[in-house]
């Protein structure tokens, strides 16, 4: 039996300071752009709209700031989560740059911290992951840990290295894409005359919209990716013969459900921190709402920035965690992120 | 709690006379006619292949008309039929410019008609909208009529404003894309040997075959078109638990149906009459039929006009209304559009 | 009632000779390539970055292989395979140049052979069938083979002639694409170190993961490719309610799923035989498994050709043929074809 198939890494594998250059780089364009919004209930302007965008100081449309997450984290998984039990969290998460509509792709991880769990029999693995374009030029940066099976339990625990990572990335280091101008901003085409002087810390929007999911639209969005984690795909992978569905489906729906309440959110440039609360499954109606965490100013013409909490819930469950400080059982998601809106 | 989420409007929202812009502008190409292409059994020849069309005196293949369609009435749907409890009627539909690849479409209604009904609860409101290019181009114009609840049942009743609309849009008035030519028009490449002198008003074409709707398929392109309709997307809208299907996929999907037997009926210039008569669901298998109305000439070379109604059905039922005049329950749709074809 | 839609031809409509122009040319590009990646877990370097393409020496990165394969085909369906009661099999499959984005595909088949069944109910059509672009250039060419319905059962029988059919492309006579060049490949990027030396004749590749499939994904598919067959779309065709998955999706969901194990066998030269062993329905999950059969050199700088057998299966079951001979029930395809490889 040949043995050139990917087992995937285990944690045994990861030393800090490797460097893992991520395989099949990917070209991205107006189909994509298409399947996004096909996929997602997706209406941000800037991302609709070439004619939108060139107003706001851009050359085009971009491709959604998500598209370029799931592409660079997809390339990460074969590598990094083929064998994880489970998505830790992220942190320290910048978009660099504007993917536009036949930029090519690539992605490279740098182990930054591992930690063997007293079990010995998995660890977690932080990685540094960086997306990067055909021109050699950044465009999305962030931290993601894992825990990782051990191949062989009895192997040595490496040393402990914890990385020390910023709570929340400092408004002051968001990257604001180039030409960026919302001085001329049309609130009516964008759909809401609500502009960062509205948004309140602490205010709650909840997004009124659901979406029922399906089977062939996770796996649709999951593939597009090239994200290549069995449990999406494989029914036979889990006792109960359900496929998992990808946790950036998730991002993805929420964060298209927020644009009712959230229209001029635009551009996300920041990634806090996030946690997969719990599993979502089709079938599952998500719903989401968003918390105002704080707006910050930005040096580009008429740009704001504001901090969000959102979280996504499947049915009609209420609230976030339980007393003893769990996630409820209905929440998905609880992401916190920077995006630009017009002041 | 916010209130920065859009309520949609009500009926006593609305004056005659009034214009809404609507919001989020958006480009369709090479991403958009793909899906068109997988989401429906489209094969006109002209939306299939740039050669073709541009045998046709086109530049190059537009986006299918109802990609046209679809997009602009999607725009439509925050501003006039969120609370709606039915869509009417529509009429006076013109086609007026083709789509291209690369093409940004936004939408803007006139509200030329309002009409309280008796029950007090609700009211009728008419809107001309207008669909156009991002060089001020209108590419598409028609007339929609929807059931729309009011806010507060005690408002007072508007001056009732019923608006004068065509039965049919008149051949004369029909928009010939710019530089059409079928002189050369290839019959084998197209499908079919059929032109217009071959139909006559009155013949019925039963066009075989039929399709099985989806959940996924429906929602994909209902997002597609930015058509935010909670029934389309979320389950636990109805008691039944079912989703109902936007009435647009459902002339998509008759409409490609169609074209066994009316290959050559190229582009929809025209659209005089429309019924939903019959919800559709995931489950039902969608067949359609065809009646010639009438034939008429054009001032393009070679090209004539054709109105046809496309009747959609699901299961295996047969007849179109009861004796009462009402439409039996398996019809879906009852549409009256002209088309183009090679004489 | 009109009798303009198309019944398909039965077998006593072909004769030898017979040059069939198949409707309906296809424009392919962007949005294809899109569609292509979100239904199958495709991750060839070659047909996923322009610039791993371009590193290779193309212009840019092509449709995958068997979009042209698939669009060439689906063309071919009203003509020949409206009215199959079988999908016999394929041979002498060459591709001839690769698919560019914007290109228009039309196809053409020569019947070549024809042979009467015992029953006298059935007959066998052999075509061989080009596939071609705006340019006029050949891009495929193979022979594929249907047992077709009878009209009348008491037709005469035509003469039977069986085309003469190399049972394996001569490795000398594979197309190489212009301008390859694997010289500089990049197995990092490509995903697995495997070059073709590393790969033995008799080498058997299970290729680990598995998709389950869903109606939604082999009717977006199918209708992709204008494939007009109705047992795809309509649950109401077969007694048992299920829709038969085109043959082509299988071999696509096989050959993307081959990528693990196989990342490097980079572009289909050649179809030598292929055998669609049952039918595939939804709700399956699909695993694969290659043979290597042979390698061979070719002229292109640093480019072999492997020769693999790619087999297909649902479920569980293991083996390929009972002790008859007869393909096990579990097997879904067997296919024998050539790719280019990094020597």
């Amino acid at each position: 039996m040949s043995t050139k198939t990917n087992p995937g890494r285990f944690f045994e594998d990861y030393s800090v300071g490797q460097v893992i250059r991520h395989a099949v780089p990917r070209t991205v364009g107006q189909g994509e752009r298409a399947l996004y919004h096909a996929l997602y209930p997706a209406r941000g302007a800037i991302y609709s709209s070439d004619a939108f965008a060139q107003a706001c100081g851009l050359a085009a449309s971009p491709l959604d700031d998500l598209v370029a997450f799931h592409t660079v984290f997809g390339k990460t998984v074969p590598d990094v989560s083929l064998n994880a039990v489970a998505n830790l969290g992220y942190a320290e998460g910048r978009w660099l740059a504007p993917v536009w509509p036949g930029d090519t792709l690539s992605s490279e991880s740098e182990v930054i911290g591992l930690k063997q769990n007293s079990n010995g029999r998995t660890g977690v693995v932080w990685v540094r992951t960086t997306g990067r374009n055909q021109r050699g030029e950044d465009v999305l940066s962030y931290v993601r840990w894992v825990m990782v099976r051990k191949r062989d339990a009895d192997a040595p625990a490496p040393e402990t290295v914890v990385p020390t990572l910023a709570g929340v990335v400092d408004a002051a280091d968001l990257v604001i894409p180039k030409g960026l101008d919302f001085t001329g901003y049309d609130f009516d085409l964008a759909g809401e005359p609500h502009r960062l002087g509205d948004y309140q810390p602490g205010e709650v929007i909840h997004h009124v919209d659901g979406v029922t999911v399906e089977e062939a639209e996770h796996m649709l969005a999951t593939r597009l990716w090239q994200n290549t984690a069995k449990v999406h795909f494989d029914a036979t992978q889990r006792e109960d013969g359900k496929r998992l569905i990808y946790g950036g489906h998730v991002i993805s729906l929420a964060r298209a459900l927020s644009f009712n309440g959230l229209a001029n959110a635009q551009m996300i440039v920041g990634l806090n921190a996030g946690a997969h609360a719990n599993p979502c499954f089709a079938g599952d109606t998500v719903r989401a709402w968003s918390e105002v965490i704080e707006t910050a100013e930005t040096p580009a013409p008429g740009v704001g920035a504001i901090r969000l909490r959102l979280v996504a819930a499947k049915g009609d469950g209420e609230g976030l965690r339980d007393d003893a400080g769990k996630y409820l059982p209905h929440v998905l998601l609880d992401l916190d992120y920077w995006a630009l809106m017009p002041v």
